[in-house]
């Protein structure tokens, strides 16, 4: 059976790594699986084959066999939950590790991910000084709890999960920011996730699709 | 072994359910499982104490014997794995459901949850009516893709799931705006959430809670 996901035809991050097709690469990585891509385009996400995939017309989906699955978190978890390495054994530490998850999409993305749009929607807008400021106000409330329970440890909670995986692709949206250059452990954590071989092969294949669709 | 989960002592929301705990309880309710709660206030929630629970000072945690757990969505799984009523058995629709817990809480609640925080703290800045209306429009994107999807069936995806019932509570927030006026499927999808016996226990107990704050 061949695991097939799409991706952005042309990411808007210019091949940065930052869609979030990058997760399920790295997940598919990390677990030694193959896999295929399909790309789209921002018209052909938005029409009823994708959408019978993806109810809200987004990337990435996941298909294998006959499981088609949405949602970049619940791809991950699919992948964790069937391969070594992205989950610990232990129950109760694998419970903490789908807090973790939880914890990167629904308390740290939100306003990471709303600050890079107000970076590119709001910048002309009136409110835009005072709108940014008050989101990494928000964002800083976030990473201080997170930095605090991190300490110097490797990881968020004993061994590499995919709650760290998670983690390190939202942060990674703060690189070059005054934000993440505050949290210096913050920073090394989210570099030691970039040096994992997997990660950088993930990274390797959708710069790859990047490179191909502008050259 | 008791389970303790945490809230708000006087909760933001007047006793109307919308705190995450609401979520929690609603878990444990359908899967029958009794259980104790910890008040704190916005003051004790900031303290070592309860960041040791929580990273990120919030509410609900969930501790079970040596297990403490935190992230609303996580705490909502780890009861669903464990208990019968709130995954389905067969894998595939098991892991679709585990994508529905994500598409509510990573896709709609963050524009849900914006435009609930715009009201509270944008209503007197001069752009207040245009940030409005930009989310809603994405709001609006959303419940589009999830009328859609849902059509005239009860549930997201076959029984009743953990999917479901993040879903409603993330949607609960709109209610009495037009916006889930605009789609009758979904708010009778909420009010079918609403009228489940687990969620009407749920709700009397938080509500309960502000009632005593407020004796």
């Amino acid at each position: 059976m061949t695991i097939t996901i799409t991706a952005f035809e042309r990411s808007p991050d210019r091949g940065n790594g930052l869609a979030r097709d990058m997760r399920v690469r790295w997940a598919l990585e990390e677990a030694g699986l193959p896999y295929e891509v399909r790309l789209v385009s921002f018209k052909t996400m938005k029409e009823p084959a994708h959408l019978a995939l993806q109810p809200f017309g987004q990337i990435p989906t996941y298909e294998d066999g006959d499981l088609a699955l949405f949602e970049s978190g619940a791809i991950v978890f699919h992948i964790a939950e069937r391969h070594g390495g992205l989950l610990p054994d232990d129950a109760a530490a694998r419970a903490r590790a789908v807090a973790w998850m939880f914890a990167a999409l629904n308390t740290v993305e939100p306003p990471v991910f709303d600050r890079a749009l107000a970076r590119i929607l709001e910048r002309d807008e009136p409110w835009y000084e005072q709108r940014l400021r008050g989101l990494e106000d928000s964002i800083r409330k976030r990473l201080d709890g997170l930095s605090h329970r991190l300490g110097d440890a490797e990881w968020l909670d004993g061994e590499f999960s995919a709650g760290d995986l998670l983690m390190v692709t939202v942060l990674r949206r703060l690189q070059g920011s005054d934000l993440l250059a505050e949290y210096p452990n913050i920073s090394a954590y989210v570099a030691r996730g970039e040096a994992r071989p997997a990660y950088r092969r993930a990274f390797a294949a959708q710069l790859a699709v990047f490179n191909a669709s502008n050259g």
